[in-house]
């Protein structure tokens, strides 16, 4: 149903364990056998969410047939980055606002007399 | 299952009309009647969409039982923006050796003659 390339990446990431094993491969390629070890999964688990993974574009396998390593595709992580800049004012506004309420809070004793230990500014 | 907070980020966003809703509430708290209208959907469907966001933090409903806006709340967002900087140096390195084998396939003509109308460097 949601087959846009940003929904299949976003599925993908909402998985601690698909979220680990990009984390690892980060690091470099890893073969099914080596990504499986850490994660105590069977094989058909790993490659279950390598197969999530690639259809999102994350990753990549390498054809050779034996071995077959897994490389991390890092484009669809940058693709979200700059989906989420365009709510950059959204979270900076939030914490501008939540900056002018500490103030305020800071502000109030001093209208109903100051907090002891603290000194008078004005 | 998954119910971590990056997990419940990334699963609300995994869906391309909730992605529209936060964009419309990006510019501004709205109420639900006026949230539906460019979907052409039923309140039922957008009710459910606003509880998966809500879930996940990205939205705030507002106590008043008869309009109840929703309002975006950016922080998940952010720390998604944050969590995705650890993959920065990975998607600028891809670049990185992209234009390293353009800079090779531009150089091949060289070594097998000049292709014609293009002037020899050196």
């Amino acid at each position: 149903m949601t087959t846009d390339t940003l929904s299949l990446t976003f599925s993908a990431l909402a998985d601690p364990t698909r979220r680990a094993i990009l984390a690892r491969l980060a690091r470099g390629q890893v073969s099914v056998t080596d990504l499986a070890k850490p994660f105590e999964m069977t094989m058909p688990a790993v490659s279950k969410h390598l197969k999530v993974l690639e259809k999102a574009g994350l990753i990549e396998r390498a054809r050779d047939a034996q071995w077959r390593p897994a490389r991390l595709q890092a484009k669809p992580l940058k693709d979200v980055s700059e989906y989420l800049e365009r709510y950059r004012k959204n979270w900076e506004e939030s914490y501008d606002r939540l900056d002018e309420y500490l103030r305020e809070i800071q502000q109030k004793p001093k209208d109903k007399g100051a907090k002891p230990g603290k000194k008078k500014e004005n």
